[in-house]
């Protein structure tokens, strides 16, 4: 072997097999023992074999070896032989530079060799190789690393890197794959740069298009903005692999919304190449007991979420709470949520607190622009479905208008809503849809229900499934509302207040069924509703009572819950007395033994209010 | 070349490489490229490599292009060369037939290629390969299609299509697999075919044979072609891999009959060649909180079932509902699973409403062949899961007799039971299993303790350990029995009634011990029993009063419970009674406030009925 | 072909191919068919190929024949010709006896053939080989035997075999694995003897090494050697693959225990090679809801077991009892526990009562030692922690002091624990964090919270999260029980017995917030924090009463709170008392309807005590 050139060479990270030259001597890193020789790294991922018979003194795992390079063969095999190097001898580095490519530019590399730079959004192990979800600006792909089944592939790379890979494109049945010969994490300089770049582009790839609302609406109008930034939120998690939960209020107007948006992100993953899997950890709907997001929910997500980080390599999620989520009730539970820095959007229409908005990336809320209530959180939802992705507005053009008469809505919104699709649903239509909602979620008890619930909305390519589903639960619901109505009615007390309001007064907890549907809040609901009708003018106020809480229903009394349950709470010592709700529309808790205190001043409050 | 024939060849989908001639010019579309060359397809599956030495223009995938075959190497490789078609070519298309065989016959044909057509039953995606679940009138196999790890192969064919496939059987450890080399849906016409030749096969074989009851029994004999039929329905089930929920009463009798027919089940499956994983996606045992199908528990099979249909590609299931099942009570949820066309079949000894007849593909009822419920369901399910699979008769041929003083049967049949058996098991053996059941049952909350009963009913092939569990479980229930029994004799209420009847009361919520064994039906039935023992030879009541329900257990009075149930509900007003049960045996329910009237009322009622 | 030589060889089971004789003659046995041949093994593991060519008649899989080796190819296939037996020949069996290595000894053999004796510790099929998770004296590794993706080899070897196999070691980023070419289950005699040398060699690996505690402490000292019964118990479970259940108490010195010893124990599976599903299968920390292992936990426990034992081929678990266990209430679970031989091992300070050690494996206890409560469970656990994988110290060295003041220890140790850590914690962080895991596993519901409580213990490398998170649920935590205070306080009624002591009741059912932070136990004994510093030096009892119990807490009366149970338990008919707890903290319950009564009885009793 001829070795009197006295240069050895040092091959650098970004070169292959190819820019190793036979003859040469290369500085080698012992990597493993065979029966038949000693295999070394030339680099960090080109490997060499030194036949035993070429093997001069022995070694440990990580020495540093001197090789003369015999032979590269056709398979990729490269043939060594150790050598002692003699004095004097020099040390080159060899410089490979390859041009980086996009990750939208790989369909047109199949069969290729190609060097990119991209973000690490999920590290996956599979039984096979280990899974790299790469993001960059123009999207997201997967690479593959294998080096073992079922071992993690360069364990020094974490979730949140930026890398630089090399790596041959493959393609089958329109799936694209990188399979990495050669991964390695960015310098923190480098990351910085390659950051900006990507976060900066992917901000614009997220910024949704400005299209035209369904109907012509002027709180509509004025929320755009804010609507386009959740969009746009949204479209950026997908894009760079963030799992989303969403968290809804589980009454036909909150699935109406929450479904809206399922829809939009599912489509807007499928169109990004993903497939079931990547849905199932990219979204997560989960219907809410409470009227907000309690301790007990963020909990939960949050112990989800960190197993699935240290187990799966996910990112961190981001929550979106709908038809819920605006008031100071949910405090508790973003502040937990800030402790890991989870990023919040709320979409809602309950009367908001100012309080909240700092633990917010975006909020839209009709109260905000002079709206209210009666612009629907399952309205708003459909319209930022579109947003998030167009293609999926015919499907769910009918969403709004059963979230409109589902949540009673008595705004402009209602009517054109109805009007948009009166070719294909009536107003009893969007009614039965909306009460078999409430009736499925009842019985579902904060399940999600996901294809049950699509068969209800008729996004399930099934309408004749739809038609006899909704058909059905209406019929039971109603048989369950009229048998609640037959044995809570006669307990019914009524009184006149000194406002002229007639004051209905039902015990919920011992004069009518419980654990069943209606529920005490929809039992009450509907025993106001027909007390309503028969007192035609007059104006009505009814309170569902239980042992701890009482919900209040009321037509044409100006009354404040909110004001009222501030005031009972400091003026009844030991009451326990909190609650909230809309203006006329909401609920009190109180302790038990304080019930008949707090009801006898609660009712003496509500006399005082002027009627219509 | 020699393109001077100017015959363009059209291969067939029924052929394979060895159909192709060397020289012949073919239609091809291109499949994908590849830095030495461009892929084609001559067929569906057969495919070639045009190398870029051969490629004459620029192509698009799908393209069309003419081909001349220049070689078919050794491994199956074909060597194309593109060609420019003349003028005045001919096309021609060549079609290989094939004779099909049967599954049942691939075991005969290891190693060779084999076309045949079948249902397809289930489409799993594995990391893997994509597995079809085939299904012909002579059994089922499975058949492995590969395109890349974990991607769907064939996506156009669906669950319940009919294919024609062709392939190599494989075969190691007694294990057949066919490796897919083409497959295709049918068209309509073909597939209706097909269909009626597989179906009507199905059903033959499905059909039970005809074997003798393990006892003589008159109301046997006339359910037994009932019987029959429950027995091909679930065979047939297995047969075509449609899962089977079954769903039971959660006490001795309704774990015996089911797990009767769980183990025939298995058997079945396993017989079939079917392994751990076939099990748990064919067959779940679920015990029912109530006595009857909840709507809660539907909407959870539904859910359940839905997901499994669309990320694992699954049947919808069957429903078989056991010691359950067979009153009105349980329409509801009848008509809710309807909706989704799933079959039911009921095997129960209540009561039957004939209402729900309508949703049932098959009844066995003892009251349809003037039995009562002294034949139980555990004495029908063992019987019944004989017919399924008879090799299982040794194993549970004691659970009938466990059901029989389990469930305090007075038929004739009780006593054949426990004779057959008595070599191995004394009657007090019995009761203590049925006990332990009870016991067990009561903490696996609704879990169906799978190992845990197995272990009880003494089907694990470990008998020491069934018997100290046994013996265990017996122990711990009677203490508990007599704790409950201890706290609450002091509090029963004694009068008797105007029909001479002794009544004895007990408020089961505040004179019992709550959320524990004995819940509050088994503490009623206890104090019941100990008081006819102390009141031997006269008629005796016991009502265990909870806060909205009533347990009713008598002796001696020939009372109507479903009938006094009706009454009342529509002499009291806003009572909200309902409830039902046995004539003599049952319960009620009400809304709270109006206990003490309803119970009032109830008394009267019952000191009206004669004695005997 | 020669065949005079009229000797016919047996190839021995620990024969290899280089054992064969080109040339010879062979018994086999046929294994399988295929187009080109007949398959046959020459003994169990070394096959080879009677080519169509050389096959003389028709053959049955298992049938046995004759072969003359015609060649061994360098690819390890045998190239075979069927030969009919002339008379008088004569069958030699030829053994090859090889030289068994121990497991440790595996990383010196990579890339060669071994022969090893072991025992299974559990075998896993994966959709690929099938795992069998080998356990010796030295050491834990894996062997991998394919036979057929996803298809079990060697069924005939089960659980808890000892096995002698021969494969190849591999190793590839420093884990190793044998790729099993043959594996078989050792006869009874044989294992007897492989059995009792790997227990033996396998309890002195697993004996802790003597390390001095982290403190000074008689109490401790005394323990010593028990404690090191437990760690050695522990590590051995692990280093022969036995899963273990740690049940603990759900409050914050529950915890602390039971993560001392997770981290412990993880620790220890890493060190032994284990990766994440390792220590998954090995390992579940699971809350109690009940200050006992209550009957529901034990059935929930044993059914998962069970299954995970017939599923996964798990052993039977180990169950560890934390800050709980050892009194009375724990046998009836002991019990069934028992009737499934799972090993119970206790670590506590609650007051034991002897008649549960029977059960035991091991039971650390101050009580034993003439210490008491004030020595917690959390001291306890850290230092067992230590002794089961000392390299956890540094980071779990503040738990006992978190524990201490949790648990208001007023022992001695708690001011060295605290001292010990002064450095990093003061005692207000110790409080704060104790109050965190208090009311973060309110929230939890009796998930472990794994990684939210590593946060809190600030286990988790991110010292900001830990303050964030903790500085947030203790000031929740804080502002709940305010409002609980402001809520109950006004609802004490107070009057003083006559040993002149104190006596404060509230009814915690109806004069507090329900189902929320702070629950019914905690709010009794703020409220009897409060009235105490407001009674500064006198005697004072504080009882917070619900519907069916009451909770005791007391200062400066010489009250015996199990005594009173039992005596109120004979008193009062018909009242179903039990209860207990420490001597002057601790609950009784009774049936609702007997509340006025035996609260009557229990403050008369109270008022009987002697005051300090």
């Amino acid at each position: 072997m001829d070795n009197s050139k006295n240069i050895v060479y040092r091959l650098g990270s970004g070169c292959e097999l190819d820019d190793i030259v036979v003859g040469n001597t290369y500085e080698v890193k012992v990597q493993g023992f065979a029966k038949f020789g000693t295999f070394v790294y030339l680099n960090n991922h080109v490997k060499g074999l030194i036949h035993i018979s070429n093997v001069k003194s022995d070694h440990k795992e990580g020495e540093t070896l001197y090789v003369h390079v015999n032979n590269i063969r056709d398979n990729g095999n490269i043939d060594l032989e150790e050598v002692a190097l003699k004095e004097g001898y020099e040390i080159k580095t060899v410089q490979c530079q390859k041009i980086s490519i996009r990750l939208s530019d790989l369909k047109n590399k199949v069969g290729r060799n190609v060097n990119l730079q991209a973000e690490v959004a999920q590290i996956k192990q599979t039984s096979g190789p280990t899974i790299f979800t790469l993001v960059d600006e123009t999207g997201s792909e997967n690479a593959a690393a294998f080096i073992e089944a079922g071992k993690r592939a360069y364990p020094e790379v974490e979730l949140g890197d930026m890398v630089s890979l090399s790596g041959e494109v493959m393609m089958r049945n329109g799936q694209l794959q990188i399979e990495v010969s050669y991964m390695e994490a960015l310098t923190d300089e480098e990351k910085e740069q390659v950051k900006e770049r990507i976060v900066k582009a992917t901000e614009e790839r997220a910024r949704p298009k400005d299209i035209p609302f369904l109907i012509e609406s002027e709180v509509l109008q004025k929320l755009k903005p804010e609507m386009q930034k959740v969009a746009q939120i949204l479209r950026k998690a997908i894009f760079t692999n963030q799992p989303v939960i969403l968290r809804h209020h589980a009454d036909a107007d909150g699935i109406v919304a929450a479904v809206s948006v399922e829809k939009a992100i599912i489509g807007l993953i499928r169109a990004e190449g993903g497939d079931q899997d990547t849905e199932n950890h990219l979204f997560k709907r989960a219907p809410s007991k409470a009227p907000f997001y309690e301790i007990e929910d963020v909990t939960r997500d949050l112990d989800f979420a960190l197993r699935d980080n240290v187990r799966f390599g996910q990112k961190m999620p981001l929550i979106l709470m709908m038809d819920n989520g605006s008031t100071e009730e949910d405090e508790p539970s973003y502040k937990v949520a800030k402790v890991y820095d989870l990023p919040i959007v709320v979409v809602d229409h309950h009367h908001p607190d100012e309080s909240i908005d700092k633990y917010l990336e975006a909020h839209v809320n009709p109260y905000h622009v002079d709206g209210d209530f009666g612009v629907t959180a399952g309205m708003l939802g459909a319209e930022l479905a579109r947003m998030i992705y167009p293609d999926i507005e015919d499907e769910i053009k009918h969403f709004p208008a059963v979230a409109a008469v589902g949540d009673r809505s008595e705004a402009p919104e209602r009517e054109k809503y109805l009007s948009l699709i009166s070719d294909k649903y009536s107003e009893d239509d969007c009614k039965d849809i909306a009460l078999a909602l409430d009736y499925e979620q009842f019985w579902l008890r904060f399940n999600d229900g996901k294809e049950i619930v699509k068969d209800i909305l008729n996004v399930n390519n099934n309408p004749d499934r739809h038609k006899n589903l909704v058909n059905l639960l209406v019929q039971e619901a109603n048989s369950a509302i009229d048998e609640q109505l037959k044995t809570s009615l006669p307990h019914v007390k009524d009184s006149v207040l000194k406002n002229g309001s007639h004051l209905f007064t039902i015990d919920v907890e011992i004069f009518a069924h419980r654990f069943t549907f209606p529920p005490p809040g929809k039992t009450s609901g509907e025993i106001h509703d027909l007390l309503c009708r028969k007192n035609e003018g007059k104006p009505v106020v009814t309170l569902g009572i239980g042992p701890d809480f009482a919900v209040i229903r009321s037509r044409g009394v100006l009354m404040n819950i909110p004001q009222m349950v501030r005031e009972l709470r400091d003026e009844i010592e030991g009451g326990g007395v909190n609650g909230g709700g809309h203006l006329v529309v909401g609920s009190i808790k109180f302790v038990e033994g304080m019930r008949d205190i707090v009801i006898k001043s609660l009712v003496e409050k509500i006399g005082n209010f002027t009627t219509e």
